[in-house]
C-alpha cells in the first residue's frame, strides 16, 4: 500500500507492538474500492463465544452500516468485522443497504457463523455507490491472509486522509489472570463528539459479558472520544466496536458491579485515550496539539461543553497554529459556548503561567514565556470559570492551511 | 485613513449614497487606539427627542461597553454614539469599566446630554486596556466634525479587519411621509448568532417610540444578522443600535399593533439584510458567498439550526473554497445539527439542480452544470428535509487560506 507522502508533524515515531490476542486474527488487502494499489478493506475474524459491544455516530443521517451494526449488536455476538475505506456508504440509499446486506450475507457464509455476529463499517466519501461487490470478491483472499499478528495492516487498512496508522494496547489483571486490550482507530476529518474518531477497533481476551463491555466501552468513550474534536464536524459513521474472545482464564465478569472490573476499565480507558489522542495528533493539517483543562464550571458536562467551544473556535485554532497566545480569544470562546462562567473572575492559563486573573489581564504581565510555549507542538490551555467544581480535559489540534489544503479536494 | 489593501472578492463597486437624515450628523478621525494614520473613532450626534433600541450579544463574556448600553437602553433615550475600533474593551475587568464611565462622561458632557443617552462600543483585540484617554481627547475635534453627510466616514472609522465599508439605506412611507433608515455596518471575524455582526448603527428619522423600536429592532435582527454566519465565532462586543430621531412629520408611532409600522418593518428588514450579506460578503478570506435555503423542516428555528449547521461546516466550507460540490458534507451537517431530517427523503439542490433526492443521489446525475455553478461567486444550496413545514435562509461564506492568514496573525 501507498504510504501518505506528508505524515503529521505530531504523529507517534512508529506504530507500536500489539501482541496477540488469543482469539483474534487480522489481515488488510487491497481490492480497489477507490484508491489504486492501496490497502482498502480489512478483516478480522474472532472465534466463537466472542462478545461485543459498539458505540455509534449521532448523527440524524447516520450511514447503513451504523444501522446495521446498531441492530446487529443487540444480539451481544460477534465472529467477523468488515471495513472498507474509500467510500463510507452513506446516504446511498437503498442501494446502500443492499450493500450492506450482501456484504454481510458473503462474510457470514464464508467465516460460517450468523450474519448478526458480522459486523462492517465504511469510512471514505460520502453518497456514492459501494462497489460491495469487490469486497466480497476480495473476502476468500483475506480470510486467507488473517494472522494474529495482522494488527498493523488491519490499521492501515482502514486509513482515508490519515497519515499514519493508529494503534494502542494495555494490560489489565483480573483474578491475577493478564488480560491484553488491542485497539486501532482511523480520523481523520469530521473529528467532533460525539463521538469523535471516525472508526476504531478493540480487542480483548478478556471475558466479559456483552451488556457488560457495552456499559465499560459507554464510560470509556465518555472520557476520550467524546472530548476531542478536529473540525466539530460530525461524521455520518462513527463506529467503536470493542469485541472480547472470552479466552483469559479468569472466571467471567458478567455483572457491570462486579469489582474485577475495574482494572479492566482503566486499561480500556487507556486504550481509547491513546487512540483519540492520536486521532487529534493526525487531525486533517495539524501542527500543535492542544490540551485544554476547565476547572470551575457547574458541571462535568458544562466543563466539557467550554473545553469543545474553545476546542472548536476557529479563531483560537489558527490564532495557535499562528503561534499567536491571543488568549482574548478563548475569552470568547467561553462566552459563546453558553455555559456558565464569572467574567470577572475568569482564570486562564497557558502553559502553565497565569495570562489573566479575576477578569483580566494579569498585572505587569510577561508574554515571554508564554510566546516561548506557543511555539512548542504541544499547547496547554487551562481556563478556570470560578462557578463550581465541574472539570474536563479536551483536546483539540491547530487549523492550518494544510487543513483546508486536504478538505478543498478530497474528492478529486 | 488607510484603505485595506486587500479588498474581499465579494465586495461591492461602491459604498451607497445614504442621504442625509434629519436630526443625525456623524464624523470619523484617527486618535491612534491601535492603527497608526488610520481613522478609529466614530461619534455619531443625534438631536434631543431621539428614541433608541439595541439588541446585544449574547455571550457570557460580554464586553464593558455592552453591558452600559444594555443599561443605558432602558431608558430608551440617545444623543450620541461613541465607537472606537482596533480595541474592544472587552475581559479587561474594572479598568474597562472605568474606560466605559470616562468616555461616556466626556461625550455627556461634551455634546450636554445625560449620561444614558450616550452609547459606546469598542471593537478590535479583547483583554488588553482602552487608551480611552485618546478617544476623550479626540472627542472635541470630532464634536466639530460631525455632519449631516458623514455616513461613509463613521463606517470606515468602525472598520477592523473588514475590507470595505458597509453601508445600506430604505425608504418607507408612514401616512404618506416618506421616513428614510440608513445604517452601516463592520464585521468581519466572530460573525455568529447571536448577534452576528459585531457593530451596528441604524438612523432613521422616523417617530417611533423606544418601545415599538426594539420590538421591530428584535424581529428584524432576527431574520437578518441571526442567519448569518462566517466562522461560528461569537464576539463579546456583538452591538446593533437603532436611532430614531422622531424628526419625520407623520404622527408618532407608540404602539406595537399600530398597523402604520408595517412599511417601516419592511424598510428595516431590508436594510439589515443589505448589511448582513455585507458583512457576510466581507468575511475574513471569503471568496464565495452561500445562500442555503431550508425547508421541510419541523419548525422555522429547526430550520435555521440546521442551515447554520451547514454554514459553519469547516468541511462543507472549505469544500466550496475549493470548487467541489461535495453534497455529501451537507448531508453530514444536517446529520449533526440534531434537528429531525428524513435520511431517506433527504432532496438537496445546488445551484437549482438537484443532486439527491429520496435519500440518494439522483439517477443518472449529471455533475456538469453543478461544477459550472460551484465556480461561480454565488454559491445556492437548497436542502428539504421533509419532515415538516418549517423554512429558513441563511447566508455564510466559504472557508479560504485568507481567513487563516489574517487570523493567525491578527495581533501582530
Amino acid at each position: 500500500m501507498a504510504t501518505p507522502k506528508i505524515v503529521s508533524a505530531l504523529a507517534p515515531s512508529a506504530f507500536p507492538d500489539l501482541p496477540v490476542i488469543p482469539g483474534v486474527s487480522l489481515a488488510g488487502g487491497a481490492v480497489g474500492i477507490r484508491y489504486k494499489k492501496r490497502s482498502d478493506v480489512m478483516l478480522a475474524v474472532l472465534d466463537e463465544g466472542s462478545s461485543v459491544a459498539g458505540c455509534y455516530t449521532r448523527s440524524l443521517t447516520a450511514s447503513a452500516p451504523v444501522d446495521w451494526c446498531k441492530a446487529a449488536g443487540a444480539k451481544g455476538r460477534v465472529r467477523a468485522i468488515v471495513v472498507n475505506s474509500g467510500n463510507a456508504n452513506a446516504f446511498t440509499g437503498s442501494a446502500g443497504v443492499a450493500s450492506v446486506e450482501r456484504e454481510v450475507a458473503a462474510t457470514a457464509q464464508l467465516v460460517g457463523c450468523k450474519k448478526h455476529e458480522v459486523f462492517v463499517a465504511s469510512t471514505g466519501v460520502i453518497g456514492e455507490p459501494l462497489a460491495d461487490d469487490k469486497i466480497v470478491a476480495g473476502l476468500p483472499a483475506l480470510l486467507k491472509a488473517v494472522k494474529p499478528t495482522g494488527w498493523k495492516a488491519a490499521a492501515e487498512a482502514i486509513m482515508t486522509t490519515d497519515t499514519f496508522a493508529k494503534g494502542a494496547t494495555a494490560t489489565a489483571l483480573i483474578d491475577g489472570v493478564p488480560v491484553t486490550i488491542n485497539g486501532f482507530a482511523k480520523g481523520s476529518g469530521m473529528i467532533a463528539p460525539d463521538m469523535a474518531t471516525m472508526l476504531a477497533f478493540v480487542f480483548t481476551d478478556a471475558a466479559i459479558s456483552a451488556d457488560v463491555l457495552q456499559h465499560e466501552l459507554t464510560r470509556a468513550t465518555d472520557r476520550s472520544f467524546n472530548c476531542i474534536t478536529v473540525d466539530s464536524d460530525t461524521s455520518t459513521s462513527d463506529t467503536l466496536i470493542l469485541s472480547a474472545t472470552n479466552k483469559a482464564a479468569h472466571r467471567p465478569i458478567k455483572d457491570k458491579k462486579d469489582a474485577r472490573v475495574k482494572a479492566f476499565r482503566r486499561a480500556l480507558e487507556a486504550v481509547l485515550t491513546d487512540l483519540a489522542i492520536q486521532v487529534v495528533k493526525d487531525g486533517e493539517g495539524a501542527e500543535k496539539f492542544i490540551t485544554i483543562r476547565v476547572t470551575g464550571a457547574a458541571t462535568s458536562k458544562a466543563a466539557r461543553r467550554i473545553g469543545l467551544a474553545i476546542a472548536n473556535s476557529p479563531l483560537v485554532k489558527t490564532a495557535i497554529a499562528g503561534e499567536d497566545a491571543n488568549w482574548g480569544r478563548i475569552v470568547m470562546a467561553v462566552g459563546k459556548s453558553g455555559e456558565k462562567a464569572d467574567r470577572d473572575r475568569l482564570m486562564i492559563k497557558i502553559g502553565g503561567v497565569t495570562v489573566a486573573a479575576n477578569g483580566q489581564r494579569v498585572d505587569g504581565f510577561d508574554e515571554t514565556p508564554v510566546a516561548a510555549h506557543i511555539k512548542t507542538r504541544d499547547i496547554a490551555i487551562e481556563v478556570d470559570v470560578a462557578i463550581g467544581k465541574g472539570d474536563a480535559t479536551v483536546w483539540t489540534c491547530d487549523l492550518t492551511h494544510r487543513y483546508l489544503d486536504i478538505n478543498a479536494g478530497y474528492r478529486s
